[in-house]
């Protein structure tokens, strides 16, 4: 039987303002993306995630990002590698604490924003933020996308990497993304997107914006939740797997 | 033969700043309070400070403290409990991470300024710490003022306690600390300061401010390194303490 | 023919995150207190909400607070008066270069949210602002509510004072505001907040949660319009109050 | 009789961390850059060093730079053009209020670290910086790197624009600075300083790390302040300049 992850963003509400219906999420995904206050989400936010997804299964991750509020971590800040080491590190143990607490742990990372987008082909700090955690942890997992140095670091560190695949974003005939700036990059239809995610999930097919049919490898699908119509999508993503057969299980835990 | 901990708040330096002499401080103290980046400390200061720490067998504690860089954590912010439990839940795992990878832990925790002072008397920012100490690990250690509700409801939740005295600073007759406001009420003399902390460790008295003898018991002394001639204190208080045959030695693996 | 002015915190979102909908309560105010970065509003924000005021002939107040982002300005922060005077300085100069790049200027002072509540009664903090405006431009009106210790050292210091009364919620037979932690302090439904605000409008009487009717003294009503439902009460209050022909108009600029 | 500025970065301590000396730098400098918040320098701060060169007839100019406290302002963040403007003129408003209560005001602007780098050649940056300056008032003068897109800009906008060259860096025999990670990059003797300040002074010309000879313009030097030493060599120059009879005075106020 096939199976896959849906991973999302979450905890990234911060004080007085909300963003995105994490409780919704929850009902939705496999895996937790929970902020770590350096571009989002404060102690309280992340503890709530954590409690959430614990009461749910879901397995919490690590994401971490540039210490940048004002930015949402949007914003490539140029880090010294050996204090990304270090700014990595205090995400994932303050996460760690709020997660311990109630009764779950950190158990894979998942780089936000821009540094995300940064580590696909900047090899300091992608190999600053896998040295972040190799050392606090080898045994965690993360995740990101195919082909980025991040992942191939991470792969010679000795981690294991999960590939994922986006939902609702348009890939070129070589299996990348479409970048944002071109138009049909972003897929709106959430019937479109629900069926592209099940013959990713089934075939491990998607077809390209030139009509090109492209195999692209993913352990986990990425959906949004920021607003009511990205928790419709994620919803919609998760009824076609289960209607088409695909198991929903978290990668964490689902090694063997 | 008699024994006691000497501890001083380190790892406050932030970013661009410097503040205080870190690895001076370190040869002197056997217990370092180390910042967790709400009020000071960035996250490559923290891990320094614990790898010193850990290079010189000095144990490492949480120094929590308000979100509140610009103001040092020295002002009073009127945090609602179930907030402040978890900002402190937050920073002790931030510190746990850098602790753990430079081979150490955070082994106790002691509020840092404006919280320290706070939770002498505030109930329920008192309670909030507390909490979030025990709920985090029980085994951790807690340090503070004699008499405060910190220390009383820390001990209530079954956490082991520790008392501190401060080598610099005039006591009360009822043994409490003179104001900082009020004339004398902080010391300066190197050598009277040195007399008084071997006095405090061998007979666990002090001269108050109107000649009383005090009793006041202290399983740590608080020095201070923060100036050039804080160290210079810091390190008269020390040797002594050594000449008067008193033990140095961490309260945190001294339980028995 | 009476008039009366309506008054509304805008400029509050920050970064990513949105809050309340500034477009749609600037058709309804004449009086936008604009945050000024400190406990919320980005440069941005704060500049699109100057420009959208000037676009529409609403007068710009510079919402000064806390520099707490985490707390949304809304904990009290124990500022030392000194510090206070300048970082209320910093917040009104800089929200002002913002106001003049759109054509329009800081022409009132309104404290936000722990602030606000504080300088009810904390005079050394009351006399901080009132001295950072004095001391920038002693031609600015301050906004307040009546008898408190920021408006009377306000008028002791020549400065312009404004007293606001608030349309939902409930007052005690004093005048005073019934505390929101007890019951009904807060009103909610839209045809009777809007019939409070006529009647303090053209009889300067409000009934308060005893039944006593209350003389209150208003040059401003202060509106809500950080949820759809307080947008949908503001509009309420501005139709109810131009039925019952009552001229809305800015308090700044209508001195004779 | 010749004539030249002496600049300074100042105002650049934050809370309870301090860095330079101010106060001895403002004895050499005629201009002083003074940081605006983003990176460095709080409200106080601020203050405290308007009045000092209010009171010492030294012209203040805006130090903005990135919001990044963390990172001083010295790591490159990759903000929106549109936002930068933005924060750019917070930056300068905020300053302005705090140079105005002290009887003075912000005269020209001088981009801190690594926004100072990013604009000698980031088009959309640079252009940025001089929007917001010339939209916030066309009469400021910029202070830069000669050859740099930031002043290309400010002159093609109208601005008035001084360059400035670097009394402790070495020079190409192109007249560009010796990157920092380059062995001699930085000199450090303070009579060789001094003497090549005289010489660009009154000759307009440097020698280059290969003996070239080079013609560099320069309306102002630059001297540091930011640690013991810095302040030496910073005294160093101001005598050698006066002993060579060169005039020391701001270029602002210095037009005709």
């Amino acid at each position: 039987m096939t199976h896959i992850d849906l991973n999302a963003d979450l905890g990234e509400s911060f004080g007085r303002w909300r963003l995105g219906d994490d409780e919704a999420m929850l009902e939705v995904v496999t895996s937790a993306n929970v902020a770590c206050g350096f571009h989002a989400g404060d102690p309280g936010v992340l503890r709530r995630a954590c409690a959430d997804a614990a009461a749910r299964g879901v397995v919490v991750g690590a994401q971490v990002g540039y210490r940048d509020l004002a930015g949402f971590g949007r914003r490539f800040l140029d880090v010294p590698p050996a204090e990304l080491v270090d700014d990595v590190l205090y995400q994932i143990g303050a996460l760690e604490a709020l997660a311990r607490v109630e009764g779950t742990r950190v158990a894979y990372v998942k780089p936000h924003g821009a540094l995300y987008n940064a580590i696909v082909h900047h090899e300091e700090q992608a190999g600053a933020v896998v040295e972040a955690v190799r050392s606090y942890d080898p045994g965690l997992a993360v995740l990101g996308l195919p082909g980025s140095a991040w992942l191939r670091r991470a792969e010679e560190a000795g981690l294991r990497i999960v590939e994922e695949a986006f939902a609702d974003r348009a890939y070129t005939p070589e299996a990348t993304l479409v970048p944002r700036s071109e138009p049909g990059a972003v897929l709106h239809d959430p019937d479109e997107i629900a069926a592209r995610c099940v013959r990713l999930a089934t075939e491990g097919v998607v077809e390209a914006v030139d009509g090109t049919q492209v195999a692209v490898r993913a352990g986990s699908l990425c959906v949004h939740g920021d607003s009511p119509g990205a928790v419709a999508i994620a919803q919609a993503v998760r009824s076609a797997l289960e209607g088409a057969g695909v198991r929903l299980r978290p990668f964490v835990g689902a090694e063997d």
